[in-house]
């Protein structure tokens, strides 16, 4: 059997098991992991960037894909509604590629750690065939303001932090070789984490998580942790128009790159009804007990199979 | 300029920078980064295993590639005097990779976990056309035990842990497919830590660093952080019998393996006169005020100017 076989969650259930030590929080199979410290709850994540998967140096700079590779980590950090604090960078390169292009690929991660207050404090470099950045991001949370996946209850109104859809339309763009949508454009070699958003939110919220494969994908993890169902409002979807004029360009349908794209990085959340005075974004559905995942359109429902990006079903 | 031009601490240089939240205490350019928290310090580090480069397949066990991957960086979590505590595993997998080879892989980290009493409590999988484990390792230090590159005195005598040269000559075995000398084999496929050795010695010595890219490597980083020199007495290097008898046979010289092979995941340290009688290991020179690297052979000496293993020249 092989990894495409049973994808990224089959190959997660089986390697997953439970920690030993008793100040761990949470373990596998969260934004981010939490452990218990005198201070505080401490988080911690990591993510890879892989050349000719995560970014392609024919659309991204070096410097962007610097800015990438520290921004999806902060967004894990900030789905937690944690702060982010300390960096590490492990970087795997070509020998024959150029030293510019290195110093250009960390001042695209030190100015996203200004902006965020962060050091890169660690990391080792070494060599491989092709460009290979692994970053870990440490960061403390309050208990109040910690944000799993796995505390939506049934009842709970779902919301999104903004736009979806955009990451898959970015990727089209130039896959299709498309002129202009330079906003498109932008936000797909610039994305950017709602760390600020995640602040005013996580202490309100009873679940969240980050849209880095999709939002069907990141609905289906909040009801597997939760252990509920949802029901999803597909014209609520918030979706731009100039991603819904490229995907009828391209002949695609924009509710795909919105449910299955990915790399959004917006933060859907769950919410009591009590508490949405505290709270900002788009209303998109709801949770259930009924443990399906469905989208409601025009009074019809139809159950969501797909679970979004996997990142090696994706590769058959 | 090309990457290998300059090497792999030229290229730290050029993207290192003075970390500005006043909780970290150490950061770039040792073997962990170390930072404050009111339960103590913090120390973590991440390191690569790169398939084609640290590990191949047809030497290597999956099982034995996941136990390398931890070793290593308990090993770098060892030098600096620090107990290891959570891991973190990124993983990039061909979509192609059996299911199997991931289970025995984790069996591997797993297992090493188990012996250090750590939890793997977080990380992702990706895709990619290599195998491609990076893990990031957190771990605790007393302020007494914490062992740094920069401690280092003149006067002080130079320890290592354990014999060395082994990597290398592991390494040339199969690379020369020579048959036998099983011991070498074994130690070269599962290298282990030096943790326990580190937990007796860390309160006595002046700078530790672990043996990743050979004796000469180490010691220069040792002088480089310390300011200060060094004699090594050659015939002081601890080098096994076995690893003799194959460099003989392959008409190479086993000192060289021991100085700038690397992979030996031994200790070398610093410790000040008065404090020799806390110490184990074997004595293989000197920290001196001449800045110089000198190896001592026979009343000569000469200046050791290869820095060792650099993942990067080394693929020129």
């Amino acid at each position: 059997m092989k990894v495409k076989d049973i994808g990224e969650f089959g190959l997660i259930d089986k390697i997953s098991k439970k920690s030993i030590n008793k100040d761990v929080i949470v373990d596998i199979g969260d934004d981010a992991a939490v452990y218990k410290t005198e201070k505080g709850l401490q988080v911690i994540t990591t993510d890879s960037l892989i050349e000719g998967d995560h970014f392609s140096k024919e659309y991204f700079t070096p410097c962007q894909i610097g800015k990438k590779a520290i921004e999806i980590n902060v967004s894990d950090i900030a789905a937690m509604g944690a702060v982010p604090k300390h960096v590490l960078v492990s970087l795997a390169i070509p020998n024959d590629l150029d030293v510019k292009f290195v110093e250009e690929l960390y001042e695209g991660m030190w100015g996203v750690c200004d902006k965020y207050n962060l050091d890169i404090i660690g990391g080792n470099m070494t060599h491989c065939n092709i460009i290979v950045i692994s970053i870990s991001l440490i960061g403390e949370v309050k208990k109040n303001n910690l944000c799993l996946r796995c505390g939506a209850k049934p009842g709970d109104l779902i919301f999104v932090s903004g736009y979806l859809g955009n990451g898959r339309a970015g990727l089209r763009l130039f896959q299709e070789n498309v002129d202009g949508f330079n906003n498109i454009r932008k936000k797909y070699l610039e994305p950017k984490s709602q760390f600020d958003f995640s602040k005013k939110i996580a202490p309100y919220v009873n679940s969240m998580i980050d849209v880095s494969d999709g939002l069907a994908s990141e609905i289906n993890h909040i009801c597997d942790e939760s252990e509920c169902g949802a029901i999803i409002y597909k014209d609520k979807i918030p979706i731009n128009e100039d991603v819904r004029i490229l995907a009828k360009k391209l002949k695609e349908d924009e509710y795909t790159y919105a449910l299955f794209g990915g790399e959004d990085f917006q933060l859907v959340y769950t919410v009591s009804k009590e508490r949405l005075s505290n709270i900002d974004g788009f209303l998109i559905g709801e949770i259930t007990k009924n443990k399906k995942i469905l989208l409601s359109n025009k009074g019809k429902y139809e159950e969501i199979i797909n679970k979004g990006y996997d990142h090696f079903s994706n590769y058959k």
